[in-house]
C-alpha cells in the first residue's frame, strides 16, 4: 500500500485530541521551564521502554508499573531533579505528582504517567511541583506553542529541541479525499549520560492513530532497539531513561490490528524514521559536541560482533577526542575494535572516514591528509569499518568529545 | 622469614649486571629521548604479560614470540611510533631492530626483546632507529643517569617518570653481614589509552635476584592482574601494552626455586608493591589528570560483581568530570554501578567519598558539603562503595577527566 509521509513543523500536541503545557515552577535554578504536562482527551493505548540500569528513578519505577494496564491519559514530567535514590519518599512523591494531576483533571491517578530528570538524590520540592501542576493544567492547549513549551520543560543540558512530527496518509488514489491518515509526533530530551539501554533521555511520542495496544508496544520496543538504543554520547546510562507512547485513535483511521497489514508496516516505517531523527538529534546535541558521528560496521560475521565494535568505538574517548581535533587517527578506531571483545581478523579489515579509505588489510593507506581534514571539518562524520567477514551490518550515532563536555559535567550539581 | 624492603632512588640499571641507555634519534617530533636500551651482562630469566587487544603491534608480537624461550639479554624500545598495523613490513622492522642490537652487542637476536609505543600505522623510520641503536650501544652504562634516560626515552604524553627501586634483604640476624639480598627495579610509561588488560603502557622490570623462570613468570602474571590491570584512565587499551621482566641472578642470593618458600613470598610481596607504585603513578599521570582516584568496592557477593562495578565507575566520564569539578555527585557513582552489569541491591549499599558517608541504603545522606569540598580538593581521592552483600573486595586506580585530556588527545598525531 502506498503512503505519503509528510514531515511538518508540529509539536507533541499536534496529533488530534492531545493538549500540552510547559511551565516554570523553580525546580531548575535558571528559572527555565521545568514541568511538562501532556494530556489525551480520551484514554489512549500506552506503552513504554525503560532503562535497564539496576538503579531506577522513582517516577520511572511508578510509570513502569502503571503502564502495565496498557492505557493512560496523561504524562507529567519535571526536569531539574531526577527523583532518584530517595527511598520510600521518592515513590510517595511520584504518586503525589500523579494524584495532583488526576485531581485537577478529574481522572484516575493510574492513568497518569510520571517522569523526572535531573540531579540524583535530592528530594523533589513538592510545593513547587504542586504549583507547577496547577499552572500546567490551566495552560493546557492544542496551540503549537504549548507543545513546544512542554519540549523545553523536559530539557536539562540540551542546547536544542528535538521535536519531529509527521502526517502519514494512505494514498491509493490521488483524489481520495477520505484517505485514511494520522499524525505521529515525538519530542525528546537527552544530551549527556547517553548510551544504549538507555540514554539519559526521555522521549514522549503521541499519535492519533487507531492502533491496538499490543501492536503499539511491539513496534515501540523493536524500533527503540534500532534507534534510541543506537546512540552513545559518553557510555553512561541513567536511572530515568524512558520512551513512552500514547495512541488515542482520534484520527479515525481504519484500525491497525494486524502485524501483517500494510498499514502496520507503514506505521512502523514512519515511527522508526521519527525515532531515528530524535536519536540523531540527541547524539548531535551530545554535551559539548561539535559533530555528529555515525559509525557503521559492515560485513561482520555476527550481529553481536558488529554491536560490540560499534559500542567500543562510540565509547572510546580517544576516538572521540580525535574527531574533535579533526585528526584522521584511524589507529584508534581499529584499536577500539580490537579490545571490543568481538571476533574479527584485523588483518583483512578496511576503515573509511567519509568516502576516504584510510586503512586496508588492517594497515595504513597513504591517504590524502588534506581531503581527510576536509571531511573531518564537517558537522557530520561517517566512519565505516568493513570487517570483510560476513553479512551483518549495524549503525550507532555518537558525537565528539570536547572541552565543553568537561566544563558542563565538572559542575553539574552546582 | 623476616625481610627488609628498602626503597631507594635507583633506576632500571641499579640491579647488578644491568646497563641502560636512552638516546634521541628524532623519531619524536620534539627532539626528546626516544630510544631505550636495557642490557643484562648475562642471559637472564625473562617473562612478560601482554595486551589482550586483538590488534597487536609488531614489536610486541615479536617479543611475545621470542620470550617463550624464557631467556633474554636485552630489550630495545622506541617511543614516537607504535610500529603497529603495518603488515609484513612491521614485523620485518621489529626483527631488524633486534638484529641491529644483537649485531652491535654480539649475541643472538632471539635474546633481544622489542617494544614500540606511539602513533599507529606509520612505518618505523629505520634509518633513525639504526642511528639510535648505535648511539645507545655506545651509551650503555651502569650510571643512574643512563637508567633515567632510558625511562625518559619510553615516555610519550607522560608528564612524570615512573621509576621505583627496592633492595630486599633477608634479615634473620641483625649482624648477619652475608644476609641474602637482591634488588628489583621497575620503570613504566603510560598516561592515556589506559584500561585493564592492559593499559597503553610499557613497563620494564629488572632484578638481580636468582629466581627460577617459571616462578618469575607466575609472580609477574598474578601481580599484573592485581596492579597494572587495575588501572583505568580512559577505558581505551592499546596494541603495544606489555610488562617484561628480566632476572639475571647476579645478586647471588640463595636461589628461589619453590613457590612455597618464604623467599618467594617476600619476592612476590615486594614485586607487588613495586608494580602497585608504578600503577598508581600511571593513573596519577593520566592524560590531563589533576587527581589520583582510588575506587574500592567492598563486601561484594562475587569477585566478578566487584570488578564490573570498579570498571564502570573508573570508566564513567560523568564520575571523572565530577571529580575534576570537585563535585560530590555520588548519584553518578551509584548510576555507574547500576549499569555495570553487576548484581547487587542498590537499596542497601553505602557510598563514601574519603571518610565522608554520602549515600546510605542507596539514598542521599545530608552530608557536610564543605567537608566534601575539602576532601575533593585533595590530589588523591578515595571512593568506597560498600555493597553489604558478601565478602569480596577489590580496588582500581583512575584519575579525573579534565580539559587537558581533550587538548592532549584532540591532536595527538599532529
Amino acid at each position: 500500500m502506498k503512503y505519503k509521509a509528510e514531515w511538518i513543523d508540529g509539536a507533541i500536541n499536534t496529533p488530534k485530541g492531545f493538549t500540552a503545557a510547559g511551565v516554570a515552577c523553580n525546580i531548575k535554578k535558571n528559572n527555565g521551564l521545568d514541568l511538562a504536562l501532556i494530556v489525551s482527551d480520551i484514554p489512549a493505548a500506552a506503552c513504554g521502554v525503560f532503562t535497564r540500569n539496576i538503579v531506577k528513578g522513582h517516577s520511572l519505577q511508578r510509570t513502569m508499573s502503571v503502564i502495565e494496564s496498557g492505557t493512560a491519559r496523561a504524562i507529567v514530567i519535571n526536569s531539574g531533579n531526577a527523583n532518584a535514590c530517595l527511598g520510600q519518599k521518592g515513590l510517595a512523591d511520584a504518586n503525589e505528582m500523579a494524584n495532583m494531576v488526576s485531581e485537577n483533571l478529574g481522572f484516575n491517578a493510574d492513568e497518569v504517567l510520571t517522569g523526572s530528570t535531573g540531579v540524583i538524590g535530592q528530594p523533589l520540592p513538592m510545593d513547587k511541583i504542586k504549583d507547577g501542576i496547577s499552572m500546567a493544567v490551566k495552560a493546557l492547549s492544542t496551540h503549537p506553542k504549548s507543545g513546544h513549551d512542554s519540549q523545553l520543560a523536559i530539557m536539562t543540558t540540551d542546547t536544542m529541541t528535538k521535536e519531529f512530527c509527521v502526517n502519514l496518509t494512505f494514498n491509493n488514489n490521488e483524489d481520495n479525499r477520505d484517505a485514511s491518515s494520522f499524525c505521529i509526533s515525538g519530542m525528546a530530551k537527552g544530551s549527556g549520560m547517553i548510551h544504549p539501554n538507555m540514554a539519559t533521555m526521555i522521549s514522549v511520542i503521541t499519535t492519533d492513530c487507531d492502533i491496538s495496544q499490543p501492536l503499539l508496544a511491539t513496534a515501540l520496543r523493536d524500533i527503540t532497539d534500532k534507534t534510541f538504543n543506537r546512540v552513545s554520547v559518553d557510555g553512561d546510562t541513567s536511572v530515568c531513561d524512558m520512551v513512552v507512547m500514547l495512541a488515542n485513535g482520534k484520527a479515525n483511521n481504519s484500525p491497525i490490528i494486524s502485524d501483517e497489514s500494510d498499514e502496520y508496516s507503514a506505521f512502523c516505517e514512519v515511527l522508526e524514521e521519527l525515532c531515528r531523527k530524535m536519536s540523531k538529534a540527541i547524539a548531535k546535541d551530545g554535551e559539548g559536541a561539535s559533530k555528529l558521528i555515525e559509525v557503521n560496521v559492515v560485513n561482520a560475521a555476527t550481529k553481536q560482533d558488529a554491536y560490540l565494535i560499534l559500542q567500543a568505538i562510540a565509547k572510546s574517548p580517544l576516538v572521540k577526542t580525535a574527531m574533535f581535533g579533526e585528526d584522521a587517527n584511524w589507529g584508534r578506531i581499529l584499536t577500539a575494535a580490537g579490545y571490543s571483545g568481538a571476533n574479527f581478523n584485523p588483518e583483512i579489515c578496511n576503515i573509511k572516514i567519509g568516502d576516504l579509505l584510510v586503512c586496508t588489510y588492517g594497515t595504513a593507506v597513504d591517504f590524502d591528509e588534506i581531503r581527510a581534514k576536509e571531511i573531518l571539518s564537517e558537522n557530520e562524520i561517517i566512519i565505516t569499518v568493513d570487517l570483510v567477514d560476513g553479512s551483518f551490518n549495524d549503525t550507532i550515532w555518537t558525537c565528539d568529545f570536547s572541552y565543553d563536555y568537561v566544563r558542563i559535567n565538572g559542575s553539574y550539581r552546582s
